[in-house]
């Protein structure tokens, strides 16, 4: 199984609304427009799918819409954790009978305290040993407060199912510390734009990027011209793309990137209550950040 | 509707599982022996009940046992609180059917550093429109990394829909803040048995606390010295309740209070996974602090 | 050495600045203000009297100032902590010689990391086996980011020369663990006025507070209410005096502290650099709160 | 001023200590033998330096030595910051006096929730105004607390005396954001190995590196590589330094790096109580990471 080689760019998809109901006539459209961008694949049920906000049947309806509509050389990777072992386990599988090829498992988090090294690695090998498809942990501090520590992932790579990590704490010295203790073929990826450059410098395979899904071709050039050795022009890009990135994330959230989602060909739709949409002050700002990146919008 | 009075003592109750599943004879046996303490009511699918580990269905039924198994006179009141505003609302009122008299909403916090006053004023007050049943708010900064702002509460506590709060930050300053801004009948409730007895003096109507699910009787006797004036009583019994308190909750967290629970003629039943049993040393030494503050092991 | 009995209240009292130097005239005036208030004492150097912006010579002439203008009946403590062992012990012994009746020492707090139980427990112990008066232990986690354990607190508590700590974590769970572990003579001071009424009824011998800066007597009658056992009496006017104490503290910080003093008969000065003034806008906060806390401005 | 280019390497030295008084025979050699090894310059007084541990002169003695013994290309650099802006200023200048070619000046930090941008931007253009030679921001939110924002970055950057920032935050996603906020000669400098290859193939001009305290050349080595379009061999490097860099920084700290010093052919020294020596397994750990690593034990 440890042959999958997810080198590349992937967007981790957004779930759009209409009206407070999954708007599955956008989301295939997204993924129709996305498929033909450049990208290895697609994540389906990140953070940015406003997973948290999904009952169990949504979550099924969103991964079969996603399948149906991307290209065939799609890798189609579900987020599928949960905070209980037994859900995550039901709940992956599920998803890889529908068809998923791998599943991105969030670190669980709500009894932080006691999210030892320890309970993270029984978690993980537990799941990875009773799924039917590759996972990849999902390190992402910024919402779960819980740092996937180095040893842990050390550990944990060295099972036959789990083939990599996205790792979003924008911490390039820890993904460095990540590096040094995997095999070549573990798949280490990125998963902040801001940081996508220097990662794949460093030896990452690719990247889970929130840009992706406005700016996807960008993001797969900065991939290329790193396969290219063309650094300078690499770096020009990777600098342009900070402001974007840093809008449609940390600063306006996921309403800001359906925002620009929509000013760029895609159809953001609406985010989901307890999230605010945009307002006209932070529209006009995200417009003015894509235009000073020089991004067209339509 | 504002005229429910919470004044009293609330066990958050666990969920006993057996081998992965929901012990229902053991939830039940422990809702009537709880129901025996003169607590006023019981909470269920709070953040003791491992809430986060349950489906749907598991919450439906526990809330079932749980009321059938109390006695009449108790208040049950549940943790409906789900990430998305239409979830909460749904399960709520589902709940609400069954028979709850109250709701126990966490704050949302996933995308924490988005749930700003403004989204988490929308979130209660949509939900608090929209519900069959009174609720309160949930402030637990140490589990959600989020912390309900003076001015929130002082918005919200407005809402005829919205009763009180249960406060489980553990800041006597903030409660006396939170304290200045309601109406005398509003219920501030206090959510850690460290704090109890400080917080009924300074004007708390209640508490919810772990501690009542394993010495239901010490914490009402705690708030019944208060009501009777006997200050220097209450206090040395706080004191002596503080260790085992601490035990049971920041220390060796739900499996160490789940182990105190056997201890003391109760049915804690397992933990479910990713959370870890405790480990023999950890017993040791509940059991060495429960005898430390003069607790009678059966 | 362990029967000096602190029980009292204590302004840490500001260093006013005129044009970026100490204005002796307005400290000494300060003083004897308070002197007459019926206050226990006085803290110097604490981190309201911008310690940490004063000149070695600066703080020996603060102290001198102080100690020439106090009552003979009042205590006078000095912050004389340093990030060094050596400095902290060669600072206290110098002001003991001035006459200084004890030292309260501020966990040291750079090297944050490695400032745990085993170099705090060392760092105290050698300061309190060199220095010529008795110190007090002091916690300030706001700060410092640091947190003196209950464990490092218990053994401290034992050595000869260490007869207090004041803590202001504002965290009550942990004063009654602190209490649970001390000697009755121990003692154990709160550090901010929105818990002082928590912490007296729960057994701290008294408070060193900000708030004393402006209101010593509203300080004092608490403290000497809840002496006469008026606990509701007490209480009152602790949730009267909450959100005066939020504004000169939390929110405005040391130069709205200053402001307040102004206004209400002493003399605040002005705060020193990289410090910024108030601005006009919250001025007339300062003055809404005073007054909505029927504080009369003069 | 702006054409200071600081493009290279620098140790943040160390001070080393015996009998807790400074060693100037040791600092000598360390300096001698640092000028060798390829560096650009010295910084002084630097958080490893036990800054916070020095009295005033002291630290003038320190600067002294080093001055002395450094090679005459070496450009020198002072940790001159303090809490307060007139005493930062006073000692920034004394120290220009005696030969310091720029300074680094640490963000106050001590009343962190006052220290705005407003704040940071007054203190370090004051200063900037008032000293005579070019200083440096920096920003080490591990040991402040404090993070300096892109924005306050790109006002301070205009100003003509501030030459350059340290950025110790280890956050490649904002030192991009920095990059992108400054003219091309200010000198964005990396305050940690362990992002090192990183930062410096994203455009920063060099970096302030513990380990080079210990392995100079190598860290030199990375520079050069990345300066000879060598991507790849420095990489190689970058990744076999990480533990190493790790031990004597985050992990073990002051002591693990004095130690380490002590085997690699330099003096360390003690460091300064409240710090504690390594212990015994501490520094077999270390023997062996650095054995891990292909670095020959002297």
């Amino acid at each position: 199984m440890k042959t999958m080689n997810l080198a590349g760019i992937y967007p981790p998809i957004v779930t759009p609304f209409l009206k407070d109901d999954v708007a599955h006539h956008y989301l295939a459209e997204n993924v129709e427009k996305l498929s033909k961008s450049g990208i290895k694949g697609l994540i389906v049920l990140g953070s940015n799918g406003e997973n948290v906000y999904l009952s169990e049947e949504e979550k099924i309806d969103v991964v079969k819409t996603t399948i149906q509509s991307a290209s065939k050389n799609m890798l189609i990777i579900v987020g599928s954790g949960c905070e209980s072992t037994r859900e995550t386990i039901y709940l992956t599988n599920r998803m890889a009978k529908m068809g998923a090829h791998a599943a991105l498992i969030v670190t669980p988090f709500y009894y932080g305290s006691k999210m030892n090294d320890e309970a993270l690695i029984k978690y993980y090998s537990t799941v990875a040993d009773q799924v039917e498809i590759p996972i990849l942990l999902y390190n992402v501090p910024n919402f779960t407060g819980i740092n996937l520590s180095v040893e842990a992932l050390s550990a944990l790579s060295k099972h036959p199912n789990i083939i990599g990590i996205k790792d979003s704490s924008g911490n390039v010295n820890q993904l460095g510390q990540y590096l040094n203790q995997v095999n070549p073929d573990f798949n280490v990826l990125v998963g902040t734009a801001g940081a996508l450059f220097a990662a794949l410098i460093l030896g990452c395979k690719g990247g889970i990027l929130a840009l992706a899904n406005i700016l996807p071709k960008k993001c797969v050039e900065i991939f290329q011209l790193i396969q290219d050795d063309k650094i300078k022009e690499a770096r020009e890009l990777q600098l342009r793309m900070i402001p974007v990135n840093h809008a449609i994330t940390a600063k306006y959230g996921i309403s800001g990137l359906k925002y620009a989602m929509n000013l760029l060909g895609y159809k953001g739709g609406e985010v989901r209550s307890p999230l605010l949409a945009t307002k006209y002050e932070e529209q006009e700002k995200i417009k003015e950040i894509l235009m000073g990146a020089g991004i067209e919008i339509t």
